[in-house]
């Protein structure tokens, strides 16, 4: 039940991906690796001092059926080998993150219309993270990052995402323009979130066919070249006093809308 | 153009209310703090190697219109005095937040029909303060917290609110059933945010009449007596693998719903 594995420090890293996601940290992060099982997990650090908690037994249980070495470490070790400031105690290494292409995400006509997720630049990790676990609860189907800004996903990414990135397909592209006309072309509707626009989510009305929604960076937002590419602009409808939702926040409204498309009419 | 302050260290603070806020840290809290001018500011430090940016320009301006104390401090200083991970350079000291009487927060039939934002015992600084600013964002007009569990507004609530605190007002309760026994007295309708719920908040057609959300601690979710009280109860319609979306964003989720359907009858 256990397989041969270094023993008295961090796993060497692998090669990397453009995708990243080696290193997993805290408990709902190491458990939807193991749930999962989209990649091998090389070995999983518990602190020796942690309660008993249901989740932990998840893992242990976890671990055991899928061979993968579980180590207690002292708590000094682990939150040095951590790189978030809250590793709870958990973190495990894994092969990095499967890249798949665009095409894969567009499904070849094969179950539910693609619901995809395009960041234009979102650079902080908890924000991106934050957002991939809203996306997977609203049933969003793949994403595209962009090769050159904010596409690594980091330990900060993997643990605000709780798990998310274990069960949301990837993709990584040279340029996002270029991306979104391979998706127009392939009859996904593009809609960007721009704060600016006119129409509201819910003048939406995207259907239940395949949409990719276009979320921009904290503050600049969408770029200009994708802005003029999207399909169609929306931005959340404010009413209250201060200017502006978290990123995280407006792409989570922005998927449960489209999400609630899906539904009614699926 | 300036007060008589405390000139080396950081102004002593003023005896607590149950809400708190005397700390104010991040630079959209500090320009809402000014911004909104529901309470006096004593004093603010800006961290001495700040590079230039429009928000603290705004900052400097309506300090100085409002006569407020802005110190350059030692970036060593500003962080040793700062309670948040990330103050951003930037501090305030200001009366404690002022706290209103539910009475007040029902309107006596002037203004928009009541829309009440409950918390019943979110213990996560981050999460109530996201949800605050996601709030306000949606149009709540009130706040209730109860006194004995995850009350007081920390410098970590205010930072994440980015502002909303000083917008929305509040009310701190004994007990939180008696205070929905009190709303719905007054005609509001109490909605309960909870995962086993049948209805779904898409569901949930509260109209544009009086109407409390009422949210749950992280994990055990709503109290039972509370749970009981509410006239319904609805959850966030997941469509993901995941079993949960993170507490500040299933709150955002219900707000801007209730946001809708005040919009689509108003």
């Amino acid at each position: 039940m256990s397989t041969v594995g270094p023993r008295s420090r961090a796993p060497r890293r692998t090669a990397t991906t453009g995708l990243g996601g080696e290193q997993v940290e805290g408990r709902q992060a190491v458990r939807e690796l193991l749930l999962a099982d989209r990649r091998a997990t090389r070995e999983i650090w518990l602190a020796a001092d942690l309660d008993p908690a249901p989740v932990l037994d998840d893992i242990r249980e976890l671990a055991a059926e899928a061979r993968v070495v579980v180590k207690e470490v002292g708590r000094g070790k682990l939150d040095a080998a951590a790189r978030t400031d809250a590793p709870h105690g958990v973190l495990a290494f894994a092969r990095p993150l499967p890249e798949v292409p665009v095409e894969e995400l567009l499904g070849g006509g094969r179950g539910p219309a693609p619901f995809l997720l395009l960041s234009d630049g979102i650079t902080d990790p908890g924000n991106l993270g934050a957002l991939l676990r809203s996306a997977e609860c609203a049933g969003v189907t793949g994403v595209i990052l962009p090769k050159h800004r904010a596409v690594h996903i980091t330990p900060a990414v993997t643990k605000a995402a709780a798990g998310a990135v274990e069960h949301l397909p990837m993709a990584v592209v040279g340029g996002l323009p270029t991306a979104i006309r391979e998706l127009q072309q392939a009859g996904v509707q593009v809609v960007g979130l721009d704060e600016r626009a006119e129409r509201t989510v819910w003048d939406l009305g995207v259907g239940d066919g395949p949409v990719a929604l276009v979320l921009g960076a904290e503050g600049p937002g969408l770029s200009r070249l994708v802005r003029d590419r999207c399909d169609h602009l929306v931005r959340i409808p404010m009413t209250g006093r201060l200017a502006s939702l978290n990123v995280g926040t407006a792409g989570a409204l922005a998927c449960f809308e489209v999400a609630r498309a899906r539904h009614s009419l699926g």
